[in-house]
């Protein structure tokens, strides 16, 4: 067998559409309606939607026609249908959080990142799906490859919206896995930057030291485009912007890639695994398994060869000492991630659970049970525990050279159900460390889609989209 | 002349209260009674306030009574009566932001850092009036020592209802100067902690790379003790929390201290200079000046006198070359961090002034158009400038093996007029540097009172408060 590149037939390049817009032979009305399609004829089973105007959208997208008529749009992002995450504010539409407790809640401002597009010239369509303050319960979305399999979360909507080309932008956010996930499972391009890069002003808060915004996209080019506009209408939050934001990103082979198992690799194995246990099962499961590899664990296996056949370098824990040593210390430390999370959302959970009781979703009700059993010095030790996480990924990857990292975007394709959106284990690694991640939508396993998973340090976001591009045109 | 510590009759300190409140020969119900008997007699001319509950206040005042009878308090802030700047959101009350545009707003929950008090057990007063989204227009607070002087701002309700012994207790914020300056101009013992020490969740943003939560109290253990309440409850942002959080401030007296003059000291001379034009014109005005020192400066330079003659040991430009070089480039960059609040500023305050128009005040249109023409790489430079700023003051201090920088917390005490809030020249250094800062109300000139700025660096929260309780004791 040889690698085969997957491909989303339905997604939408919104960097695609605008050169016709800017040549006259299309409109971002024309554009609009297009994703509208799809969007009436997918949405009663998809669910991807909480709320969406879509006689607002039509009319901001005649504007914009005008402004490219007349050569003057007002960014790159300009005509740019989008979605946004139900837990990031919009004024124009409600935010439920995925939660009843905030059933009619109606922000007075649109959060930043919103802001920066609308001021950009983007088109809201409408808000998509998350589950319980993007950490909770799931809810209703289905994934638009098979309405049995869950779409991924906590950005739900986000994730299947764009899958199933109703959009070619939705806005996620990323605590551990919520954006990189559902972009994997729906086939569909995901990034989210460094740490503080794009601004969390206005958007739910879980963990002030964990959230990042995210995109997913129709295109790479999409993302790269949608987060620099972002970065530049409304600054970063005291780390470097994106580096060289706004320029257009050029494919950059990479010479010398790390890979990373870690225990994802393991859980790569397992049918529907469930976060809980899933660690310390993984032993006994795997010996009790035949040493064949899984669908996805095979297609991924195929693509690293395709790299290795176009003469770049792979390192990994087979081959390089190093690699070995760090593998163990992410396994042992990433549980910790969530335990920061943890304490980290006393506020204003604490609060919501007092207030709302059973409104609030069991898992929320244990989380701060959990919390209230931690102490500020673990809390502090926690911190600590991040500080060497970064420090052992930069240098490991420093002292090798590296251009970056790769591995799998999830532990395969979507599983069954929409209870469960799926293990979080590999977006999580980078999540921690605060460092820039893409999702590539380019492999399949069973017929559904997943994703490879590029990272790269702390500020490198550019560097990333520009080997990232290689990776998705080879 | 010789010094004598000026003090604050009015003050009222929870820290002292709350030991008979222990010891059953007071009640935190008694203690409110007598806040409010001085908020009933001062605040038609001081006017501290936006809204307050007096009725709930008694109620929750109750109940901690109880809590003390039954020797279960909730906290070491059990029973405190505070106030709440008026960008600082809370559930009960409106928070209106010093600007129409908030006329009616009401927030969903309460911020981070009002939520640790109430959770705590403090009592919620009243909201305290701020300037315009804490950096617009001023409003009506008068100075509680001279009524045609302005408290200082922008939290001047904070500074008047704590210098006038309305409250042992006020959240502030600071982006620049706006806490240690109202605590300076009245009188009261302020405390901003290192940058994201507390958290500003729920506080209506300008800058997320210059926003503090701030205290202003009526004793130094006041604000070590809520401080600690507030990171200890809701958990820092990232950084260490308070070192030491909850634990007794033991006085610690300072071996060697920076004297830090600044372009401050010139400006202390002068009379009611105006921010804009102040720094290019101090030349002019200094030459024509004779050399007397103004009656602030003098009461200072008594001040630093009576610390040497404890044996202290100063240091500063006049007598260390490594001083002198560093003020100059203090000097040069500090007009930096208004520019770096400028660019952050642009969301939400471009909407803002889109969408209410006159309903915003002058000074933040001009800051808009001002932001307008920045570009992000302007951005990216004044960023690099702060790391640079913090890594200088750093160095410096370390080299000199010094205790804590001192200088005074304002350019003396109030200057007459309520629309001028005052010079943020002091407090601007360790806000800009995010380094935790103090202000102890313990000097006078001219019958009217201002601090003793001490400052420490990044996480040393703790040793800055024994070396203020020292130095406050003297």
């Amino acid at each position: 067998m040889a690698y085969s590149k997957w491909k989303n037939p339905h997604l939408k390049a919104f960097s695609e559409a605008r050169v016709s817009f800017l040549n006259g032979q299309s409109t971002p009305r024309d554009f609009l309606e297009e994703c509208l399609n799809n969007l009436f004829q997918r949405e009663d089973q998809v669910k991807a939607f909480v709320d969406f105007d879509i006689e607002a959208a039509r009319r901001a997208a005649d504007e914009s026609t005008k402004r490219y008529r007349e050569a003057k749009p007002w960014s790159a992002v300009d005509g740019c249908p989008f979605g946004v995450k139900d837990i990031i504010n919009t004024r124009s539409l409600p935010t439920r959080m995925g939660s009843p407790s905030h059933a009619n809640y109606q922000p007075f401002t649109d959060a930043a990142c919103v802001d920066a597009l609308l001021t950009g010239g983007a088109i809201l369509v409408g808000k998509t799906v998350t589950t319980e303050f993007a950490i909770g319960s799931a809810r209703e979305t289905t994934n638009p490859f098979d309405q049995l399999r869950t779409p991924g979360g906590s950005s739900s909507g986000s994730g299947a919206s764009v899958g199933a080309g109703m959009l070619p932008l939705a806005l996620t956010t990323q605590t551990q896995a919520s954006g990189l996930r559902p972009a994997s499972y729906c086939g569909a391009y995901g990034f989210k930057a460094t740490l503080n890069t794009l601004r969390t002003d206005g958007v739910h808060i879980m963990s002030p030291t964990s959230d990042h915004v995210g995109l997913i996209t129709g295109s790479l080019e999409d993302a790269w485009l949608s987060a620099s506009r972002i970065g530049l209408a409304v600054g970063g939050n005291g780390t470097a912007l994106l580096q060289r934001a706004g320029q257009p990103i050029v494919a950059q082979k990479p010479k010398r890639l790390i890979r990373l198992y870690t225990r994802g690799w393991d859980e790569m194995n397992l049918i529907n695994p469930s976060i809980k246990g899933a660690l310390p099962e993984i032993s006994i499961i795997r010996q009790s398994l035949s040493s064949d590899m899984s669908a996805s664990q095979k297609a991924f296996e195929l693509f690293m060869e395709q790299l290795a056949k176009a003469d770049i370098e792979i390192l990994d824990r087979h081959n390089n000492e190093e690699l070995h040593d760090l593998e163990q210390f992410l396994d042992e430390t990433i549980e910790r991630a969530l335990e920061l999370v943890i304490y980290e959302m006393q506020w204003p959970f604490r609060d919501y659970v007092r207030r709302f009781g059973d409104l609030i979703g069991p898992r929320i009700h244990q989380m701060m049970e959990t919390a209230s059993q931690m102490t500020p010095a673990d809390y502090m030790s926690l911190l600590s525990v991040r500080e060497e996480f970064k420090k052992r990924l930069t240098a490991t990857f420093q002292s090798l050279n590296a251009d970056c990292f790769i591995l799998p975007a999830t532990t395969g394709h979507a599983p069954l159900g929409i209870d469960y959106t799926g293990s979080r284990t590999f977006p999580s690694y980078a999540n921690f460390a605060g460092f820039p991640a893409l999702c590539l939508p380019i492999l399949s396993a069973d017929g559904l889609p997943f994703g490879v998973q590029l990272f790269h340090l702390e500020g490198r976001d550019a560097d990333l989209c520009c080997l990232g591009r290689w990776v998705d045109e080879m």
